[in-house]
């Protein structure tokens, strides 16, 4: 198959962009999706935030390098990739933390409705969050099955709060039919793109989506923790109220009143401080996907994916394929079950295949097409079938877990 | 009065540190408690996180280059900066996220009541998250002068949320009387130190405090919106129920639980992914800052506003101080009202003297004794006399208000 994935390579129309990034050497980098490569671009970036705008002009930098605009530039060049007008998407905080606003958000504009309704195993935040808001009392989780959500979506559901591509399998939710299903029933939808914007086209406003956040640092290549981003459709922007009510989301934060007024605009999502430093490296991560696009980005990543699992196939590796077999409803990645799949992770890391393990029982395989190569798959199903026909994942130093998994 | 300041410059036990940090040329900086200065290890440092942390080992620096760990690695460094144990002290999302999270803690801690007990002209965000917490309709804000503080302690306040350091005046709360004014009353303390933290001793524990919340970013020198810290007192720790139930407060994120349940220690502030950038960067600041030690930076702040103070005096400069005479009555800083605040400080900005303006009429002198000489206070006291004299202040440019300011 290497012959296959080196004329494969050969005609991919993205094939340079790989030299965009700082890719380790003797590393095949299959998990985009949980912490993207690092830009070549971000450290000279970083650098001029850090001596230059920090270090040699100091508090003048919040206007002389529009320190103060970040969250609201950096949110207007994410939100061509996810289907938003500029001025819907914002980044600031976490996803965790946005979450809370817009889940809050979403009560506040369905008055007597407390249910939001999500599925169970969801990435935990988005669980969580709402639990936080059922035990301050203002929320009420429902949980219901993939087939079963349209069936739970009754007159007490004020949100609807799903992931776009499940964190583990990769299966993508139908966006347009189930806002309209939720829309149908009175509720609002809130999607969680972490595991799609940026991987593949999302259009929200298509979709007549109310609200979303997203994650920076997976496949926006935006670094460890980056700041994550939310996106609030313009018709509901003068209406939204979120209780994380600080002083940059303020009408006027520099007038110091005693008395909250929310900014007319999606800065009303604005809580705290911005970190300048993790902004800065985001808008290097966000500006290369934007350069790329994300119609070829997916693309791509299908063509991988597939090409990966054919690769496997030849090689007579047979794992069950938790993700679905049909790459246009799953995201940019392959998610297979085996019951030792921790240890079979740790092997082929040491091999220099990083994928990740995901609790239980998930070996899950991420496709971040800006900077892997076909011949990356060719490798990576080798090392994949060699690990599983030579049980080397046996050996006791790959059965230790480490902190994070 | 400069042959005076190079003779306490010469016994400044502190004069070495200066090299330590990356102050400007030709710049006097009077807004460290804005934006602290860069430390020169800092650029080195966010270097290796970036090139070999993020860049090389990717995914496996939450494991190898303990990334998972800065958050309370580093709340243990700020710890004893402000009189906690190492394990009461925590880094995570912005002062006022973690606000918020201490009010819902310090609510849910005293059920039945529902009062947070501020002081009109706090800095903003403190009284706005309390305002989110009401629109939620679980906290009433109630605000009662310095004077009346005492008097407004009833048997419905939950919460006495006050700000060691005036952020405009510098005036200090004295934090043992009205811990235990507010104790007496049964309400819980929350401490907000962005203005004193890492500037001056600070003894929560001796002071028997519920709750702190403090800023990286000023006296910490961690970078523009650099992260938050928060304190929980031990005795507090296993009963406190914060709202933000993201995944990294989790007794175990890595199981990806649907349910959540929260971390043993104060772990269970955390929410979502820390940023790994600013994290790192505060690091190498909060060093520093222990290096050095909060009593001698304190000793050291006290005679440097002292010594600006007479050199004003001395040149005929009378401006109306709103920061207590008594040095040991106030923060590191000196403020000033007039109405022509904002022009005087762009004209002494213009100069390289760089102090901060608070909307209306205040004119704040910040006195960060790691970086700064008494050299510094005579030149600085020189250059407000000359732009007061001159009359400069009154072009034009000085007068278009900047986005912040």
């Amino acid at each position: 198959m290497l012959d296959k994935a080196r004329e494969l390579d050969a005609a991919d129309p993205l094939a340079n962009f790989r030299d965009r990034f700082d890719v380790p050497e003797g590393v095949i980098y299959l998990d985009g999706n949980s912490l993207g490569c690092l830009p070549k671009a971000t450290p000279g970036r970083l650098e001029q935030v850090v001596r230059e705008e920090w270090g040699r002009d100091l508090i003048r930098s919040w206007n002389t390098a529009g320190w103060i605009d970040l969250p609201t530039k950096v949110g207007a060049k994410i939100a061509p990739l996810i289907g938003a007008k500029g001025h819907e998407v914002i980044v600031t905080d976490s996803v965790s933390v946005n979450l809370f606003k817009l889940i809050s958000a979403a009560l506040a504009l369905r008055p007597g409705r407390k249910v939001v309704l999500s599925e169970p195993g969801n990435f935990p935040t988005d669980l969580y969050m709402i639990e936080g808001l059922e035990r301050q009392g203002l929320a009420e989780r429902r949980l219901a099955e993939r087939g079963s959500l349209r069936d739970a979506l009754d007159e007490d559901v004020a949100l609807l709060l799903l992931t776009h591509a499940h964190y583990k399998t990769g299966e993508l939710f139908d966006m347009a039919a189930l806002t309209k299903a939720a829309h149908d029933a009175g509720a609002l939808v809130l999607w969680d793109l972490s595991h799609s914007g940026g991987a593949m086209p999302v259009d929200l406003n298509a979709c007549e989506a109310d609200f979303a956040v997203g994650c920076g640092y997976k496949y926006l290549n935006g670094g460890p923790g980056a700041p994550a981003y939310a996106f609030v459709a313009e018709r509901h922007i003068a209406e939204t109220r979120q209780p994380l009510t600080g002083w940059m989301g303020h009408a006027a934060p520099f007038a110091f009143s005693d008395d909250y007024e929310a900014a007319p605009g999606v800065e009303r999502l604005l809580c705290g401080t911005p970190g300048i430093l993790g902004l800065a490296a985001l808008e290097v991560g966000v500006d290369l996907a934007a350069e790329i696009g994300v119609d070829r980005l997916y693309e791509k990543s299908k063509a991988l994916s597939e090409f990966f699992h054919a690769c496997l196939t030849a090689r007579g590796v047979s794992l069950e394929l938790v993700s679905p077999a049909d790459p246009d409803v799953r995201g940019s990645q392959l998610s297979f079950r085996h019951s030792e799949a921790y240890a079979i992770c740790q092997a082929l890391i040491a091999r220099g295949v990083i994928g990740d393990f995901r609790d239980p029982d998930i070996l899950r395989f991420g496709f971040a097409p800006s900077y892997l190569r076909f011949e990356d798959m060719a490798e990576a199903a080798r090392h994949v079938a060699e690990v599983l026909e030579s049980g080397e994942w046996q050996r006791e130093e790959f059965r230790e877990r480490a902190a994070v998994t």
